[in-house]
């Protein structure tokens, strides 16, 4: 219905990309190089995910608090992988009220610094432990070539930074985090089939011992990493001094995680699920999941739209009505249709005088006329059959688009569609590193059963190669 | 009961506050001078004050969007007031990505210039009128006399920035956010009796034609402005040129507000309820509204307080268990007393045998046996009294320590108490400049009977002096 409103996708995915941000009003560029303006759809989005983040976050225990933006330089300087990791990034206020700073106040990139700094002086005994914080917060990374929402100098995220007695039980959360909080939200409510696994030693956080990923397969078939969840060992306790009293009363360093997803997830929403006339949303993501759609306003359809939103408001959907009867009837269809709504229920004074609505689905673009009496039960079923739908094709269209492979030379084929399933032993370290110089990477490593890598260098274990964003 | 804990009111009210908010775990200073760490108690308020003022927000039709944190230098010079207002608490960045930047970029202290440049791409016609956007966001300004919570380098907030079609429909909606959505929550919510009045010229924002306040009394008699809605007629609109076109077709400027309330509220919940045994937290606010505390886990009583924790959560209170028996009672019991939390059921097995457990209200220290089975029952009225108590408190407190006076002189010895009401004819920009070199301001301008000023110079405007914070 939209065609020639976006660039097609089969033309040029990254342009269509573009066009979707632009035309469903999601962001724009901001005036410093990189920095973006979430406009309100897109952040209502952003709303959405927080909620669902946030209640799982809290599900397993973590409370929120705020830690400062500004952090000393100094502070970086003492995680030597760390401040490796992020000293091209970093965006630095050497200047304020007026003079310049003894010393130079950092703008956060991640907050284990920081954080360290508090958890040292709050955590005592055992009994204090295990401490569960997370941020919401936004972050700088100086970005050479941003794209809106997937790599932004600017972005928001919530960071999660803990410390456990023992290295198992800080195994054991990260994984938890990776698993109930992020798969859980990723899978459940965004629709997307990410892959769980973990991080070559080339493509681990800086700082952290071992990192665990999400990874989910965009339209393209390129990887996109949407959540991270590190354990960090005792390296940033051993540095800001972080120690706690045993049981048996000996002085030990805590063992950490900290663990993020950020703004980069409303690209991968785009990415995966929308298609030529704009963003599918999954309805359980969805800030609007109905719109009633006034087609004119004669004949008592002004009064039948209203009646039509209270009643599907108080069945808990979330429901917006469209009576800008003075724009022209299909430009505000192709409108909702870039938003993705999962269902537009159209209301006009000839079908209502046949008793009867039109119902039309965002995945399929199914059309069926509902009898006005009948209109709550099938928009319930449309928003329950269109997320199965959509996890359902992302699903399909990501197994799809993997092979197996036995070389590099074939996973540097495969990877020009998909996902390549490689032998670890046939890749390691070294291959991995050549094949990074082509734009292709190890996104993570899996059991051959997508299970849990336990030891990278085991028999069985599998790479997933992939280009990325 | 928590005698030593805290310095006595009475015996230094700032000393006061500081072991407030360290020993309820609200805040600790950040390394770079002036910013803070809110800790997950405190966080915990701040969430809930988001909650309550993001809901009536969004009642008044306005929709959260996301600017960025780095505004180029040369935006905020653009408008002579308003850098002219900010320029000494500017935090810049001269360096990111490794370099040395082209043009400094500010971290914002407010976004007015960088969202009116968006509005400017936004509004093109009276259609797009008015348009209605708020973000939550945190926001620098050099602070050379930090106190946490009440003035800090680095604070949260949100800010609301909308365009109207006419000075009228802008001045309205200014209105609009300081009564219902200001007030409400501080009033209703955080049962705090606030003054709602007219900035005079040397009080405005830097940028606004008329600004608004809220102001509230605290347990020193000190006011505290606790947030603020301004007009700002046409001034960004001319800087940035947002236009649109009128329907008679025509091209005018925008009419603005903008309005912001912030993490400061959190100090004044402090200093407008404490006492000298910690925090009080009106129910309807309050993160935790009722503990229930297990004396031992004897004789069933750890099943009862479970039992109690969830009938009490089921009737949609806020309810955390304090089953930490291994510490003693009379520590826990002033923890609870520190954190404000409204209402404390302790259940001990003696109690238990007698079929009843001892309610304590925050706000009289009031005791008194239970049967188990009225619990819920008691625990409501028990909250919903105390938040009557603490406002009634509040508004005799302010009521007893505000005076009428005639003169400068009566006006500045008044202020040592409380605030002093005087008629603005006797007062005038002149003495209110003198006045201010010895800290006592101008809070607001009202007509006699508290309602909204038109015009200063009408007769029977009043001014409210205090010393401030």
């Amino acid at each position: 219905m939209a065609k020639g409103v976006l660039t097609p996708q089969a033309e040029d995915f990254p342009r269509w990309y573009q066009d979707v941000v632009a035309r469903a009003e999601l962001a724009d560029n901001g005036p410093v190089r990189g920095t973006m303006v979430i406009r309100p759809y897109g952040y209502a989005i952003w709303e959405r995910l927080q909620a669902e983040l946030d209640a799982r976050i809290k599900q397993a225990g973590v409370r929120n608090a705020y830690f400062p933006l500004l952090i000393p330089e100094s502070y970086l300087r003492r995680e030597a992988e760390h401040v490796e990791g992020f000293s091209p990034e970093l965006a630095v206020v050497t200047h304020a009220g007026g003079k310049e700073l003894e010393e130079p106040a950092v703008v956060r990139p991640t907050s284990e610094t920081i954080i360290n700094t508090y958890f040292s002086k709050w955590v005592q005994s055992y009994r204090d432990l295990p401490l569960l914080v997370n941020q919401w917060a936004n972050v700088v990374r100086w970005e050479l070539r941003p794209r809106l929402f997937l790599r932004t100098t600017e972005f928001l995220w919530q960071e999660g930074h803990t410390a456990h007695a023992t290295p198992e039980d800080a195994h054991r959360f990260a994984i938890r985090i990776l698993s109930e909080v992020y798969a859980g939200v990723m899978v459940d409510v965004m629709a997307i089939p990410v892959l769980v696994g973990r991080k070559t030693d080339r493509e681990r956080f800086a700082g952290a011992v071992t990192s665990w990923t999400c990874e989910g397969m965009m339209g393209d078939g390129k990887a996109l990493q949407m959540g991270t969840s590190h354990e960090l060992g005792q390296n940033f306790a051993r540095v800001f001094d972080t120690t706690y009293l045993t049981e048996a009363g000996r002085q030990e360093h805590v063992w950490q995680t900290s663990w993020g997803a950020s703004t980069r997830l409303i690209g991968a929403l785009i990415m995966a699920h929308g298609d030529d006339a704009g963003l599918r949303i999954p309805p359980r993501l969805a800030p609007v999941q109905v719109v009633v759609l006034l087609v004119r306003a004669e004949d008592g359809a002004g009064e039948a739209a209203a009646g039509l939103v209270d009643e599907l408001r108080a069945a808990g959907h979330r429901v917006e009505l469209d009576g800008r009867v003075d724009v022209s009837f299909g430009r505000r269809a192709i409108d909702w249709e870039l938003k993705g709504v999962p269902v537009r229920v159209e209301i006009g004074p000839r079908d209502l005088a046949e008793g009867t609505v039109t119902l039309v689905r965002r995945d399929s673009g199914d059309k069926q006329p509902v009898a006005i009496g009948e209109v709550g039960p099938a928009v319930g079923r449309a928003l329950t059959g269109m997320q199965e739908v959509l996890l359902a094709e992302a699903r399909r269209h990501r197994d799809a688009r993997t092979v197996e492979v036995g070389t590099v030379d074939e996973a540097r084929h495969a990877v020009q569609e998909g996902f390549a399933r490689i032998p670890w032993a046939a890749m390691g370290s070294d291959r991995e590193a050549v094949l990074a110089q082509s734009g292709v990477t190890i996104r993570c490593l899996q059991q051959a059963d997508g299970s849990l890598v336990t030891d990278p260098a085991a028999a069985g274990v599998v790479a997933l190669a992939a280009r990325a964003y």
